[in-house]
């Protein structure tokens, strides 16, 4: 099977994580970041972003060496996106210290003619209305995922719901779920968003694992269990690009391919966790990948 | 295969219960009640208990039109063991709005010969120097499994360790996991309590699903996912006797047995948490069970 091209739009972020395992200060973050890291053990990924003039040429260079295209990433005047979270032992909560959107505020995304040809699109968490700029400019998508997170759906609902109507899966965790539906039942909170348009909706639930929905199957896993987990930033983003990769390489959707991805996605999320930024990402193997997934059919095989 | 009689030791109580889509007063509930309206689809199952002259007639014909000897159920003089609580929307964590332990406090078991016989023995979560006492009773267990709650590890930690060691399974949920064993991460909790003698430890963690730990494997389920969950009381109880019930036709405890009998666990749970009291467990069917069964298959394989 040969894998599609994946163009994917988000944040590449500088974060300041704190955990009970440690610090660190600026170090490489984003949605769009974790997303491309994990997805191109899958399929070819171009990010498409936004960095300010103080962005580290060093996390660039690492983006390329993990094989991701970043000639969508942008170099634009002020500063770079940055996010400051703490993790307390209950590592599945990210307390928000500070969010500084900086270059992201006035990003108007502009596709290179190849990008705008791309097939598969995910929409990693960022303003909605810059998900739906890029969208916009892709000619004639074929697959199209997106998250998001409760900034957004507190601020910015509407945009988020017209382009759920033009998204085929949609990725959230459980609180944001509950929230842009309005039901406090997972099962329920599903169907009130594929009745928004998605054929597929992924209720991402942290330590607890993934739910995943259309209209006439569910679908649910544990996670992997660590005995070490040591910071969870972008563990969702990697999620996505594990799943979205093997779903690239037969977008239609089936029940076998769909319910695969999320295990790819598990094992990606899982690796991701142990440690800071993308520094188990980077050094990942697709042998350590194929041993996990194995590793959790052992775990939840009965 | 033929199945073993169980005994099982531990409460029966009336329990008073508040949850968002109802309430009720004075029901009929307990650890033992519990175990034993879900154990009988698998095994005979005898209970050894106190109720007060208060409690109804009507309560003992439902366990016995189960199927449930309750030869052991002693009356005693003064008031039976009562339980209020209370549920909000996250039905995970039940708020203890009192607890009356009444002819409880002075309970001194004493086992007619052929219960002394029995082979299988499930210590119900109660005061786990009545879990000894029933214990010491029993001529030649070949199987023990235990349940607790944190305020026996609060208050008799050493009895609690004490039976422990002589016990094959031992099943809690996870705080009390934690609790027990000082270990935040549940991995190293499991660890913790294996060290103390089971051979298998389950840490139950409520609509998140259960960990099955031994020495040598780890087993991790999500949990049956409902849209109404109506009631959780007993579902602990209920796993535990869908489980043991299952283990007691083939007491080895072969990883593949232990798999199936975490799920008819699981099964045995989700019904219960489908209405107050013991109500959906009396009416419940074999049938049921199988199609719960396969359902369970159809929501995780992949």
């Amino acid at each position: 099977m040969k894998s599609e091209r994946i163009l994917a739009v988000g944040s590449v972020a500088l974060d300041s994580v704190e955990t009970p395992f440690g610090k660190v200060k600026d170090t490489l973050g984003g949605s769009a970041s974790f997303f491309g890291a994990a997805a191109r053990f899958f399929a070819p990924v171009s990010l498409v972003a936004v960095v300010g003039e103080d962005f580290p040429k060093k996390h660039l260079r690492l983006l390329e060496k993990c094989g991701v295209d970043i000639g969508g990433i942008e170099t634009a005047r002020g500063k770079t996106f940055r996010w400051r979270g703490f993790y307390d032992y209950d590592l599945n909560n990210a307390r928000t210290l500070k969010t500084e959107l900086n270059v992201f505020q006035s990003f108007k995304p502009r596709l290179s003619p190849e990008h705008r040809a791309s097939r598969i699109v995910f929409l990693a968490n960022i303003d909605p209305d810059i998900q739906r700029a890029v969208l916009d400019q892709v000619r004639n998508p074929s697959l199209v995922a997106c998250d998001t997170m409760n900034y957004w759906i507190e601020h910015k609902k509407k945009s988020l719901l017209k382009l759920l109507a033009r998204v085929d899966i949609f990725l959230c965790n459980d609180s944001e779920a509950r929230e842009l539906s309005g039901e406090y039942n997972l099962i329920k909170a599903a169907r009130g968003i594929l009745a928004r348009g998605p054929r597929l909706a992924l209720i991402k639930k942290g330590e607890h694992g993934v739910l995943c929905f259309s209209q006439n199957s569910l679908f649910s896993v544990p996670a992997y269990l660590l005995e070490k987990i040591f910071d969870p930033t972008g563990a969702g983003d990697s999620f996505a690009g594990g799943f979205l990769g093997y779903v690239s390489k037969s977008p239609n959707l089936s029940e076998r391919v769909v319910r695969r991805a999320v295990i790819y996605g598990t094992v990606l999320a899982s690796y991701n966790v142990e440690s800071f930024s993308l520094s188990r990402l980077a050094r990942l193997t697709p042998a350590e990948i194929a041993g996990r997934y194995k590793e959790f059919q052992k775990l939840t095989r009965f």
